[in-house]
């Protein structure tokens, strides 16, 4: 009702502005596209300001900035601080996660929890389901591995970070874990961020392999829109054509996200280089940048 | 029971050969890795025919020959022909998809699907399921779409093309196209590419924007492995640092898998070049090189 | 003295039309920049045209269209045809260049040729300086190596290509080379670019490994500018991600470069793949792309 | 006389143990390529200390150390320390480089570099002569901006580092400046690198705009062979897909070069980003780095 009403005003808004109606209905959501035609008096930025004064309209987004949650005006000044049981994220907060690739043995992992625990870490990653090249490889141990996850939580008190790669398993893996990890490959599985946006658990966004820095934010957008409001982002390295690392690690994209986001965001140098001696020196610059 | 006797055949052949055994059970499927130890006398390629002739071994993958399914020896020597309807890919068949980018009307794709019909091309491809950058662009009709991809079917005799993006939309979007679509976001959606590959329907499977041809051809081996067996490879060009064109359409890709793979190769000069004129020069040359 | 009434007359149109005058004097050249500023009554195509009209000024360039001799308008409709000797490029001409890295005997440079003379090669390149990333590895015989190189066009017939790395090398190179060729690593040598382009001789002008089109172009602008009005322009693969092959070949430069510039394109698919049995398909598209 | 004895052994032992001798004499300088056959007994560690011990051999390179000046072990422990006037480079050393793309006037210039030198920089940059993609910008002053360098210098004490792009402006480069800058286009110029090599001068060696960190070893081997033994190696950021930056600035090379060679590496944080504001986290990052 109130959406009609809202839409109604918006068309006569367009027809008083010389702006058209690209788009609205099946597919758009709740979204209404408006255009700039060649007789339109008002610029973007006039328009915007005008419709956003409309009833019903509950956000105006522009070429400028086309995302609305995750926007640096929509969160606090110095930062959304996101806490994951022991684990804090942004706002200064520096939490380290840890862990394995994947989750193999409780025996194996509790040991390894309880040393990375004592080094300071507080938040526990490991995977019970890997997105892995070939279909030959391990694929993780799934369901027992989820309760492996649960069980060293418990011991140790660490927050359990567990990827999700399927929409009809976010469910399950959400009972499991405390925060959702989106992989690199999934980065633009929208299909599966909103699934995992709307589970009511933070997650943990890494960034594509060759994705910029605007589709890292639309993602995390997907993630927002669905109903998340504890993101974390995490930058994690590029395609690179130097085989002398297995990616390439982009620390501007810290400062550069910060510019655009109110997010935590977080670097894996593990990932980021494939190197294990690179790991400190870029743990150190990552901080120095602002992760 | 059978499984059981490999294993164990395995065991005695990898404890006589100095090999270990790095990997089975709980999320290895049905595969065992074996490791040549620095005791082994067997060469990697001396152990692999070996282990081949042990019974209940379906397949050995080496470092050299890391998929099977979809590798060239195991396809006709001409290449594999595959046919959706009156499109036919493959072994020197030359067929053409078009349409456009989201079915928004029965009327406006009709209408166009005549006309494409008459200037040749057999698949329609149109999405009503639409990965997109943003949350708020037009995410496609859906169901609707579908049902308007089916409508035209029937008029035109042309095969339907339509991308999933989620492992739960492929039983019904199974149920309306002849044939479906993984974009290149979704690439390396492993779930995903399980799901369609079992589907039962052939799978036009798109280049990921910074995948390896390696990393290609493990995502068509996905698809095989979980059943598929009419898969048509797409290069749609590669992440570029040159705004002169949206993305670097990479021709070699085709001689390339073609020495590699017996599966069909198609080119995509649209999203490949995001340029209306280079289109004709890009599919002459897609055909030069063997596509 | 026209030259200064020329820049008296610059200098009262932009005071009238409320542009500034942003660089001349040394460092420009021939060149003087105007800006629009805030109170600038003229678009940039409404100001080019005007400027155009003043006397002394030889051309104006814009945004739009930033460089002269090489744009597609300044030469003949169907593109520039270059001939040297026996080989010709360009407007429709097919030529093959063929031949060594490096030259190294007289024998086996002149058995190699002729048998290339033979299949329809009509030019024969061979590096008698060669531009090797380790100043370990040969770096070619310098002037015995054109001495053989010219001796083999006399028995054969081919006209001679051969690289040029240094500015106090161009006059020697040019006593016997028939086309200079400046290398990927040198396209963004300008103190080489004007050195070969004043040399009086064709010049073969690669790709740099990463540079877009339009840098390119910019390079080739610098030899035109110097005098060389016979530019022939060598794609020959980018850097790239994928270890499969050496250099990733972009042959949707040829129609994109043909839409800009007269120049004739060509194509390097040795260098551009790496690998011999590309090398055919990928003459075949190339020539298909319109080179 | 010692290299024909040298030689003499060379050919002897490669005799006895079944190596070949690839390449030596003209286009090889003092090197001689010696290669292992199929029926050769001893590996090429093993090979390589034979080798090491005839007298006259000053050092044998192998694919696993194909560098030899600018090797990691060939420096003191702490790595090289640079002086250059009041700025210090390596060995812990924290020098600030700074000014202005080109020098347009001494006025400013001398304004600048007073600010520049309180706020705690020791070098001033500022090209005479500019690398610049079209042939109509501004080129840069000459020899009369070499002098208003020298002039700051005489003003602030400040040393002077200025680019050269030509072999012929090597020597009157060297006589104004106190450290010559190779620019990125030219880091693969190799007759440049040879000459700015020899001239007497330390050398900043910028990273080519998608060179691999090997190809950025060899390039200042290239400056060590020729005499130069104070360079310091400098990022500047890769060519990079996403628009939001200029460069990616590959900060993970600063540790990953420190692990191969002796030499100091800076970062060029105003290249390699493109945005002032991305500046200061990025000099803080490169600093925790390493460098």
């Amino acid at each position: 009702m109130e959406r009609d009403q809202a839409l109604a005003k918006l068309r006569d808004w367009s027809g008083n502005n010389a702006y058209s109606i690209g788009g609205y209905g099946p597919g758009w959501g709740d979204c209404v596209e408006l255009n700039e035609t060649p007789e339109a008096a008002l610029s973007e930025s006039e328009a915007s300001s005008e419709v956003d004064l409309i009833k019903g309209v509950a956000a105006v987004l522009t070429s400028e900035q086309p995302v609305r949650h995750v926007a640096l005006e929509h969160g606090p000044a110095a930062g959304s601080r996101i806490k994951v049981g022991p684990a804090v994220f942004g706002a200064g907060a520096v939490s380290v996660i840890a862990g394995p690739c994947s989750v193999e043995s409780l025996d194996g992992l509790l040991a390894l929890a309880h040393s990375l625990r004592e080094s300071g870490a507080t938040a526990l990653r490991g995977g019970a389901f890997k997105p892995r090249t070939s279909p030959y490889s391990f694929q993780g141990l799934g369901l027992p591995g989820l309760e492996i996850l649960a069980t060293v939580r418990t011991e140790t008190g660490m927050s359990v970070v567990t990827e999700v790669m399927d929409t009809r398993q976010v469910e399950l893996v959400s009972e499991y874990a405390d925060m959702l990890q989106i992989g690199s490959r999934n980065m633009m599985n929208y299909a599966l961020l909103r699934e995992a946006g709307a589970a009511g658990k933070p997650v943990l966004l890494k960034r594509g392999m060759s994705a910029t820095l605007s589709e890292f934010l639309f993602a995390a957008e997907y993630l927002a829109h669905a109903g998340c409001s504890d993101i974390v982002l995490c930058e994690r390295g590029l395609r690179h054509f130097d085989p002398t690392v297995r990616n390439l690690l982009d620390l501007a994209a810290i400062p550069a996200l910060k510019q655009r986001t109110h997010l935590p965001v977080v670097v894996d140098p593990s990932h980021g280089t494939g190197d294990a001696s690179l790991v400190p020196p870029m743990l150190a610059a990552a901080a120095a940048a602002g992760a």
